[in-house]
């Protein structure tokens, strides 16, 4: 699949997004010179320093190389040998992250099926009946999503009910945040009324959906567990030697609110497309669009005969779904030409 | 340890070193339109053509983020639930990967002392003996690092008979190539000659110590174990998804010989600063230099006066070793500057 | 919770019972001057014959400590770094062995919902779609227990089916034999008719909760996979070094078809139970009774009165699910008085 | 290998004996009626009295089924995700249990040279350097051996300096007891002396090599360990379902002092056949005699010559070493008689 590289815009994954010009130049910017390797360099003590800014004092921000690095470091954190995590089955963890979760982490993942990918209060209580019964792996995790894979948003509350239930239970709450731009962007919220202070222990920040080359934080709120990550980081092969030039690139998300202009940027374009498509005949949502995700249901003629021109993914193709993302590069008219091919597909079909 | 980003040069390690203006140019130019992430972009297609040619029609190359992720890729390969892999105790493998063989693959090192961190063919030999005792392991792969963590190298010849040796016993050989470069630098031959000719089955080819922002490449010369690479490189996380970036790294050292121009100038830095000790009463060379590193030994008031200016690291301290290592960006200028202030922290003490 | 040795007789576990006569007695005559330790004594060889006697001349046995260690064993033998296997929901290896198929073997369970604990071959067709997707994990077993969690059995022609199902996506077949007698018994078939003639790969035998004191087989027919089970087995922790005391075991049970009677005793025993209750109003059958389980619906209150006395357990509180396990030593006395208690118990309330 | 079951008596392992009447007749008496599983029963708690009697009441017993299983439990205990041990580089965990410490516990041994098999002091400390290197695994256990693998014994004072340096760096210390029962025989002390009194954290206690048919276990003095065995133990394959037979086995040994009779003649018996070779020339000692093994020097033609007749292995075949083990149902005519034969293959060399 070679794309050309300039038209038509791919709407298959943000990952298929370039580098935003701001971070690309950070990059350069930290090509000057020597610095020490493995993070005792001045950019990374500067996205240290804005980590705190952006999430509170108490937060620590250790950079890793991508999405399901930073999931298994933070994950690895919190478990034991015979330790569960209670997450939705959409999960990336539990589907696409090649089994890492159970080989590098030895965990047991109690999957919970869900309405729009979101893990329910009563989803963790209705999973620790095992507690104390030697024969069943003990959960101590519950994990979720911001954005799901869904393209659905917990909301500050929604994720506060679920912090307090967890903790009630003696549980960490956990979330891959590999788009919580979006999600912040959506809610109109800023990054720590959704995670700091709406009761997460450990979550990741990413960047690299959204406008980085390679680059995600592990942020860190429990005190009691920020001693481990290194060691972690190590060890699971997310501790970059040149550190400064992936430390600059989260710098340079988090400054300006560059974060929050691509992902704002991004989801007004899915909005844009669900809002383009809602007067198109046999073409549908399939999921609310809270994010730069747009899950739709088409004929598969009307399907087949996109993907001729376009670059997107089947979400579950007996069902006739897709799944379109948009990116910080996407642009109204990249929507707008999407959109007209849409309707001469559906017209021609 | 912040440095001053010009000066002085860092003798400390090769990755406080920048990014190659050329390979900072290459991942700009690959920052153009949309890409299918993973590796299905034109950028991953050039650089598996480009490993072709340079190590021969059977190599297959896959691009990884970090060396440690390279070996620890590369030897998954090949290993099975009860193995074992042969390596020197000084292997990086074995000392500084923070026990990823252990953690990540569950293998036993059998880590053998060795003079000048170099495997013998002998080595090998003494440690076949458990083979068919259910109580011990198995070994089935002998690794060998490229340049050694002592700065020297093995022969094309040296090569050929450690793979010879693990052949007849049935093992397979990896290399740990982070500084394979700087290894054919120093013998004048190319890449090629002193891996797939020498009877190396799996190796990886650094980047990032010469001169690439993060990237390295896991070489399969065995057809029978390319096809659990993709999956094996996903589940370690060191599969990028904006991968374009990582191969356009790769293809840019292995364009008009990037990488040799980088290594041998490195090389010739180091061979510069050795030969400048030479005269110096009380310093003397602790390894021969056959790459970028010069283990020195010098009493310890001089270390310490030294240790006040420069950044570098004690090899041994208690024996007064220093490891000196330059880069593809450690000028004349640098190295003589090193070596005045070393000859004023001798006649001061 | 400490039991009266003998009466009444526990309904909770056939790992309540001790030990068949003739095993204690086999136990007993191998204790007779030395052996060789870890299997290479003559009752191992007695048993090795006595398993392809049962099995066929392809089948390989190895005795193993315990059913949770004959199924790590099995599975390790069949599995790569990034495999998956397919199992019912229910599976013992999923839900009651601590997390041990994570940890121990790195492996994620692509669990199915089922009815009655039982796989379809639709089950296994509908979760190869991953197949070739490197971010996911690679099925290549599947597992089905015999006799299920639920007290059903699998019959012949549907071991085959799915056997067959397995084998054509290119999977292997595993069954988790821990009342394997118990099905055979039922189903009136020698043991071979259900395993290798059906189509398994490798199971296990078992023995413990059938009259032994501590043993379980492994059985291979699989050639490619048996040179691996010895390292497997020791490295497991399931490598008995007195093994003459297990393989005695495993011997009595295949002498005179000890195996069957005790079997087919237990299940007539649990035939008696379900008959019984048929009459009793308020009581009914939760589950077909095809071995030595009772899967029992009846009010709280009659549960409450009967564990005042009784020793069973829980199989689905909020659902009133009782179950009652029979064993080899449970007599139509033991049954006909509790038949009496649940009665005067449904009685009384 | 097959031996007659009588005659010559087997030098090649105390494993090789059977089980100690005493010990069989306990299983037997065991076998009584029903008792719940997995150790919620009288037997098992009797044996966790008795290890509260003999290990003080700070003291917790865990009844597991071999020596390798109560190595992993042990240590697993202890073990975080990036942790060493530094122990002998004969150490049974390293050398002779396939691999299951790198595979089942993911953690990296720091094999330490020893004469005579016992870690010193010095060599904990010597291994301290790389503490707060977030490039290299973080020593957090030492484990000893007791007896060790060259037969020698750890006094209580050479523990408890060893506990002392341990602890001391913030490290735990473990005991593999496989045979700590001839350990305390040899010093004339009860078995609180060598473990508790001296500062180990966590030790087995081997049953199988003195005379059990298979039981071993894990005593926790560190009471914020205890929580965790239950769940690691299920986890590692070691928990059996009828534990009143391991329970019953252990009670036996530790009622009336039977571990140390076996030990205490098996420790005799080696002694004799010390003594005895003494003034048989070209034969020597290789070890000191401090338990029930006996290392010696011989010619290969007299090694030859009574391995015709004898079970016995080499230790180091080029050095001409081989070990003879005694057990507890040895006898001073099974020694003595092998003397003669000893004498003879000299005489006739």
């Amino acid at each position: 699949m070679l794309i050309d590289p300039t038209y038509p815009k791919s709407f298959a994954s943000d990952n298929h997004a370039g580098v935003h010009p701001d971070i690309l130049d950070a990059i350069a910017a930290a090509n000057h010179g020597d610095a020490p390797a493995y993070g005792d360099d001045s950019w990374t003590s500067a996205f240290e320093v804005k980590i705190k800014e952006v999430f509170g004092p108490g937060a620590e921000g250790f950079a890793v190389l991508n999405g399901a690095g930073a999931n298994m470091v933070g994950l690895a954190l919190m478990l034991g040998r015979y330790d569960a995590v209670i997450c939705a089955d959409s999960a990336h963890i539990a589907t696409h992250e090649a089994g890492a979760a159970e080989r590098l982490l030895g965990v047991k993942l109690m999957t919970v099926p869900t309405e729009h990918g979101k893990l329910q209060p009563d989803d963790i209580k209705a999973r620790l009946g095992g507690i104390g019964n030697v024969h069943e792996t003990q959960p101590t995790v519950v994990s979720i999503s911001q954005v799901t894979e869904l393209g659905t948003c917990y909301s500050p509350d929604e994720i506060t009910a679920l912090a307090d239930t967890a903790h009630a239970a003696g549980l960490r709450l956990h979330m891959d945040g590999a788009r919580l731009a979006n999600a912040a962007a959506y809610f109109g919220c800023d990054l720590k009324t959704i995670t700091a202070d709406a009761g997460v222990d450990v979550f990741s920040f990413g960047g690299t959906k959204n406008g980085a080359l390679a680059a995600e934080a592990v942020v860190v709120l429990d005190p009691s567990l920020t001693d481990a990550v290194p060691y972690l980081r190590r060890q699971s092969l997310q501790l970059a030697s040149k550190m400064r030039f992936i430390s600059a690139q989260l710098s340079a998300l988090l400054t300006d609110d560059l974060w929050l202009r691509n992902a704002a940027h991004a989801n007004q374009m899915a909005a844009r497309l669900a809002n383009g498509i809602a007067d198109i005949a046999d073409v549908s949502l399939a999921q609310a669009v809270q994010s730069n995700a747009v899950f739709a249901a088409l004929p598969p003629a009307v399907t087949e005969t996109l993907l001729r021109r376009y670059s997107f993914h089947y979400w579950d193709k007996a069902a006739g779904i897709v799944r379109w993302m948009t990116a910080f590069d996407t642009t109204s008219e990249h929507v707008d030409d999407f959109l007209d091919d849409i309707r001469k597909a559906v017209a021609s079909t």
